[in-house]
């Protein structure tokens, strides 16, 4: 591809439903927040990349959605590395503890070293404890009758309370930040900036979105997939809806068990187009399947075993 | 889990199957190879690592094998990274090219600015030169004619030896080794030293041994993962094959068409047990499954539509 | 810091003499190029994101370029990951093979499994032809005779064109392009989309603009630097000159050999002010240092030997 | 480099005074520790790395610890990610909270989702609290009086013990582990399996090590470097703490400082090769420099101004 071929793009791209949310403060739990702060690029930035990677051989899937639909079920994902967003977010340490595992993103996080840790600490209404599950080693279930939750909720307020003043006694005492800092609950609150591109916050997304994920984050997550990714991109999130968050794998041993057991019905005939007329995947007067069909006529191949 | 519970690890980990590799050159291409330089860690290191994490929680999945395909399936990928390998690999740099996009690794390359560079380059048998793919932007689909072939590898030579013979004039002359390179065809040879663990190694696998990868780097990573990989870590080996490479993932939409078209079998019943007999999925004499069985139960019930 | 403190930032930041860079070209090299397609944030979002890191613990150096040369002299990185930055290049694989090995960014490179190859191949002009230097293995020194050059001239094209002329047949005779493109010369030109933060790209230009770099790169690092960086970030430019590019690093045994051979003049009183006078970093009637003096007061004693 | 020319390393690179270490346990704060789980590579494996790169290029430094420190004085930094270690430790929250931040590392810590916290807290001796130190926001200067320390360790005790004990609570009632846990203090014990690459190591220690560095992850960085790096690879440690540690970098500013002030000894000439004879950079009888030297001297001539 020329220079003189290259689509000309002298301005930045910007998204005016994402420029209505800058000055929007959504709220997380009891005390926390996300919001965004700036962002780079949007769904025309993806398809813009990718037309640098393909080149004028892209010309047959030429039109956006289709485009992003495509990357994003092939695992295409450099494309996606291409939208940058900077979000500011108020949320408990421990949580904290879990959102900053993820490593490939930038971080300025409010320092205690620095200042005065916030005041604000994570409180937990009577009805909102968690049983342990029982399966779920990591899990939780169920909540605790009313009158056990006001229990746990006064202890709560009595525990943050002592902590605090003992924070207090060591910063009016003149002690260090860093050494105050030493015994404050987990639930406390922190700020940060955190900044990433599209591609890792999807798979932060599908990661914190799930439902084994903890409760809290999934708080974030949703809020930040929902109403934030939502708005900015919306091809995409429409195809990472449809490719990753809706899909389900079956493993090489379940496919066993689905031949083994004819799970799959009998009359069924992958080779027969009818069935992917759905989602409009026949074309050519029904005579032909786009790509996605033949993807999946592909996969029916597999599971009924050649 | 307090210090005295810990388990002891007072030797190195250490594979006596990947140790007889250490001296091994696994041919590749015409003039290519792989060969393991030094690793660390291997299956019993991924679920050491797990139990750091899960302490005594994990007690009752406590066998190394199940405990590594527990991880697998459910995308815990840390462990993954607690092992780690390094390859000696001698490649054209056209394929290198693609090698490198892989960030997540080490990598010391053989240097033409210090060095003269490696003579050899890739050359193509008559019989193996590719037709492009008409449905596959990207792939390449059966062969040339051998006529045609013997016209294509006699001017691949000629090719060679002018570049060839261009490099020996400007080295010869004093030039500068970085710029006298510049015009080496992609098809010379480089080697590195490529440092990798084991969970971006399977990402790199999974991405590369795939058929719609490039046939020339599809060649290093069946031999790194057939041939090396399951040496060094033969559970983990088993469950990537078993939960990536050989699983199908159903998208929102296929799932959609599945259920309109009653591609399950109507008579087929998730909440029937014996569905699951095969894989020993059954426990407690029939009457239980175990955890990978309530998966796939899950699945299927999600896939019937509720 | 709580939440009704923030400052509000309720629109993008948005830099005037970056929007005047988006639709101008920088030629490179012979047929190379840099241009930048988006931006985000400035000099502003470092100070910005500092400051949540810090919080109102900062407000001794409030004003913005004092705290930006702060953060670059303390090593204090994470803010200036604050800034990201997407540039269009055009430059030889040759080239580009050093420039991909910086990892920590963001590609989309021209694909030729996907496309035409670019037919323009980096030409070298007859008095362009470097001399292998002596003393540094991977360096160049001095130019060839212009009568000398102009034979590599010659051949350089006429090398050029029996490359170009079999990659031709090749593609005209329906070869994968995946294939055709394995013997291209390292000259041919690709082009990318590159996206990265700003500390990653200022450590990228510390490599690459330094002498010891090779030519051709240092043509594309030097744009960046001095035509981009310095009107996207003028502060952070003027500190990263200050205290990299124009820094002096003394090394354990040369400090030793500094300190034998007294070669600080022995006249010279690290505690007496007056040498600090110049850079204004005497403050209160010249009774006291700022900052910066104060860390250049122990080096100098460090330097002395106490 | 053909093949042939390659050297062989049949066996995996181990260091005797390494493997000493894996059954040792290094104390560190009051109830902390790193121990070495594993390692790969050594001295030997940096500069089998980099002779890769350089290949028959630098045979001229051919001895190991030379092309160490060429390696580390020049940021050469690829060779030294050819190294890996892996440390087991156990350390406060509130440290692992800094300890995290370094992202280019593999982890996997200790789960309170999964399992029941230990219950270890860091606990401060009464001469050990510390007062905010005026001149640096960040830091720590001076210790408290013995009898205000008293005090401050009984409140620290009092509240570990209450924090405790809503925790008992929480758990016994059978409330779910990732929410019993909500308001740990920060002095909670955890631990981490952290696998790490010499190189991002080093950085790790560069700043952790530091002065400026918080007390707590002081202590850990510093048993890392003196008890371990040091006896793992003990060229690099040397060549780390010339070139890094014990390094004076001068800016761009004060070296205008040094010029006007005549700080260097205006009998003292760069020229003068007697300056260099220390540290042995005198060589061929003292009538020329080696590298090291011939670095100093272009360092000197640009400290004098030309």
């Amino acid at each position: 591809m020329s220079e003189k071929e290259m689509p000309e793009y002298v301005t930045r791209v910007s998204v005016p439903e994402m420029d209505e949310l800058l000055d929007k403060t959504f709220p997380v739990l009891d005390n926390g927040f996300v919001r965004v702060v700036d962002y780079m690029g949007g769904d025309s930035s993806i398809v813009q990349a990718a037309r640098v990677s393909y080149g004028t051989g892209t010309k047959i899937v030429n039109e956006d959605r289709g485009l992003i639909r495509y990357l994003m079920r092939h695992r295409h994902t450099t494309p996606f590395e291409m939208a940058e967003i900077k979000l500011h977010v108020r949320t408990p340490m421990d949580n904290w503890r879990q959102w900053i595992r993820h490593r490939t993103a930038n971080v300025n996080e409010y320092s205690t070293r620095y200042s005065i840790a916030i005041e604000d600490k994570q409180k937990t209404a009577p009805e909102e404890w968690r049983m342990q599950s029982e399966n779920n080693k990591q899990g939780s279930e169920g909540f605790f009758p009313l009158e056990q939750g006001r229990y746990f909720s006064e202890r709560e307020t009595e525990l943050h309370n002592i902590a605090q003043e003992v924070y207090n006694e060591r910063i009016e005492a003149g002690m260090a930040r860093e050494q105050a800092r030493k015994d404050l609950p987990l639930s406390t609150y922190t700020e940060a900036y955190w900044k990433i591109d599209l591609h890792n916050l999807l798979h932060f997304l599908s990661l914190r979105m799930d439902s084994h994920a903890q409760f809290e984050i999934r708080q974030y997550a949703t809020i930040i997939g929902e109403e934030i990714v939502s708005k900015w991109v919306p091809y995409v999130w429409e195809a990472f809806n449809d490719y990753v968050l809706n899909a389900v794998t079956l493993t090489g041993p379940e496919i066993e068990i689905l031949r083994e057991n004819q799970i799959l019905n009998p009359n069924f005939d992958p080779e027969n187009l009818e069935h992917y007329r759905g989602q409009g995947w026949l074309i050519n007067k029904g005579t032909e399947l786009r790509g996605e069909g033949k993807e999946f006529q592909d996969k029916l191949r597999k599971l009924r075993g050649k």
